[in-house]
Parts: C-alpha cells; structure tokens; sequence
C-alpha cells in the first residue's frame, strides 16, 4: 500500500490531478462533503493522508507517507528530511519582505538594526537576515501578518506573496524576494530506496507528465 | 485609543458579546462579509484586531493591543508575558492525552518510553511528560492531529478536546487530563500600570458581567 501526503487548500486540486495523471486516482478528497482524513485511491492499491500544508513534510519525513506535494516555502521553512523529486512548476509564489507603503525602505538592507520582523516564516526570515548581516527581532505569527506593520508591532514582514492583493489591500509592498515557491513532489528517502518499482512509477509518471505541462504551457 | 484582541473561531461571538456588555461594540466583526482585521468599535473610542487564537498574546504581550481574549490552552503553550485578569468561563475545553481506543493504554504512564507522542501543543506536552519522568518523542503538527496514531506515526497525541466527537470519529480515547481550558481576559502588564482608568472600566465591566453570567448559570 502507497500512501501520499496531500496538503489542504490552494495545491490540493492541482495535486490530486498530478497524481491521478501518474496513475491514482483520489479525486474524492475533492468533494466538499469529505470528512475523511485518509482516503484509498479508486483502484485500492494507495491512500492519501489530507493533512496541513506544513505537516506534509513530516509525514513524509516520518515514512507514514512515502510521496508527497508540498509548496518549496514549506520546505524551506521546516527542513524536514525528504527528498527533492520533482519541481511541478504549480501554485507559484514569491517569499518577500514587505513594508509600508509610506516608508522609505526601498530594499530589506534599509530596515534599521535591531527592527521588529512578523513572519510565520521565521526559519526563512532569520537565514536571510543573517547573510545579510541585518540583526533584526522576528516575531512569530501565525496569520494575517500584514497586521504587524499596520498596528506598529513590526518594521516589515516576511511572507509568501502570490498576486499581491492582500499587500496591496493592507497598503505595503514587497521589496525584497528572498525566493520563488512552487508544488514540490517529495519522498521518504528510504522509502525509495527500498522501493522495488511502484514507487518509481509514480515518480516518473508525475515527471512525464509534468514535462509535458510545462512544454505545453 | 484602546485596541483589543479577538481571536477568530470558536471564542469569537462570545467575546464580541463579553466586550459590547463592558461598553465596547465591535459586532461588525461578525458580519460574514468583513473582510477587515482592524475593525473601530461603534463608538469610536476603540479598536478590534481580529487575529488567529495563537497570535493574541502576541499582540498582547508587544502592547499593539491593551487587552484580549484568548484560550487558557493558548497561554500556557506560548507562555507569553500578559497579565491574567478574568476566566470568562466560556469555551470550555480540556487539554488531554489520547490514544487508540484499541490499545492497552489506559493512563499516560502506561505509555511506552521514548514512544511518538503528536501534538500542537508540544510545549504542554513536554511540560507534563517532564513532569511524569516519562521520556517521549514529541512531533509537533499544525492540524489533524489525530492522524498521528492512525498511520502508526505516533502512539498517542495531546490534544484539546471539546465534545469528544472527534477522538470518537477516529477510534481514538482520551485517557489522562492535563489541564481544563476555558477563555480568557489578558491584558498588557504595562498598559494596565500607566492606566489612568478607561482600561480598568472595561476590565471591571467584564468581570461583573461574568460574575452575573456564572451566578445566572
């Protein structure tokens, strides 16, 4: 039995058609009706896990998934131990610094030292503050960020960006990008190398498919 | 200006009731439509921010906002430094340890050492496992924490538990409490010392009408 981690929300319906695409078909964690958590795929030979965005890599890193589709910033964020197998090109987005609109900060090495940065990426925001030699103090949020510069809590925020209207609805804008986000395919290292073919089936059937996404596109 | 806290979710039309009773109304913030995360009360004198549950004692604690209301289960996992001011009795929950209802588990101390233990709150967990000298491995999740012994990733998890309805669903028992939840009026410490009043009002107003909701109950 194959089981795959599928992340809840904006990758979910793109991520089931990958792998129904590659062979497995769970196109019923799609009904709006579904409660289940852990759904077989129509030909029973695998199941999917529907889990948070962020605990994909952990399942996966666990081995109670062996394949998983998770967004790169979540992957950067949580450096989880999993394999790197196919970069599926969807759900792109930009990981930026933004701040006010008003302020003169016109790129990430303006802010003040010592300033206050609200992020719920703050593995993200502190390796990118370190190379750039800016000590900063990262509040940990875990939503709506944008309200730290709005109330005065911090001096700019580090989050993903996908068309800028919520940056724009809140009056800030990105400065600074510290790296492009996409759907990632992932697996559990020993899973794979384990693997006697079904698994590297899968595998491939993404990655063919997804070679013919990205000439068609 | 005076700015509160609120969390989204369960506490949220119960704390907008709490705060209209001590003078301040802020029911636009239930208008399914809102889309705003700073919302002025109706009489102008002051302001809601409408947060995630975890990141009140947050804004709390920096001084973005004087007062809030947040979840017991939340303050002792962030172990933020806000002042404690009234249980507010609503929102009743406990803080459990749960486990496969098939399993010979039937206390926290019968669990294996070193076994997986899943968690949110991994912070409460380590505490009370510490506490018991029982060595565990916490693997921290964002959600759907009872996927955790249901793919054999962890033996047991900590979690709030409100009704039951959800461990039940998943062939899953609570078998030890860690503590009982219920919501919270905090506030900030230094806020709360400069107070010329107006703060102590509202705080006042809130605890009479808890104590006349809990006589009443």
């Amino acid at each position: 039995m194959i089981t795959v981690a599928l992340a809840k929300g904006a990758l979910l319906e793109e991520s089931v058609m990958r792998f129904k695409k590659a062979g497995l078909d769970f196109s019923s964690v799609l009904d709006p009706n579904n409660r289940q958590l852990m759904i077989p795929s129509s030909c029973g030979r695998a199941r999917a896990l529907l889990v948070r965005n962020g605990d994909v890599p952990v399942y996966v890193a666990f081995g109670q998934a062996e394949l998983g589709i998770v967004g790169y910033d979540v992957l950067r964020e949580q450096q989880m131990p999993v394999a790197h197998l196919v970069d599926l090109s969807f759900g792109g987005c930009h990981m930026a610094v933004a701040v006010k609109a008003s302020s003169s900060y016109r790129c990430a090495s303006d802010l003040p030292p010592h300033c206050r940065v609200a992020s719920k990426f703050t593995h993200c925001a502190r390796t990118f503050f370190d190379d750039l030699d800016l000590p900063v103090e990262l509040v940990h949020l875990t939503g709506s960020v944008e309200l730290g510069p709005l109330t005065g809590m911090a001096e700019a925020i580090v989050d993903l960006v996908a068309t800028g209207r919520t940056l724009q609805e809140n009056g800030l804008v990105a400065i600074e990008e510290l790296f492009h986000s996409t759907a990632r395919l992932v697996g559990n290292p020993l899973a794979l190398r384990l693997d006697s073919g079904p698994l590297q089936d899968i595998v491939e059937g993404i990655r063919t498919t997804n070679e013919n996404t990205s000439l068609s596109a």
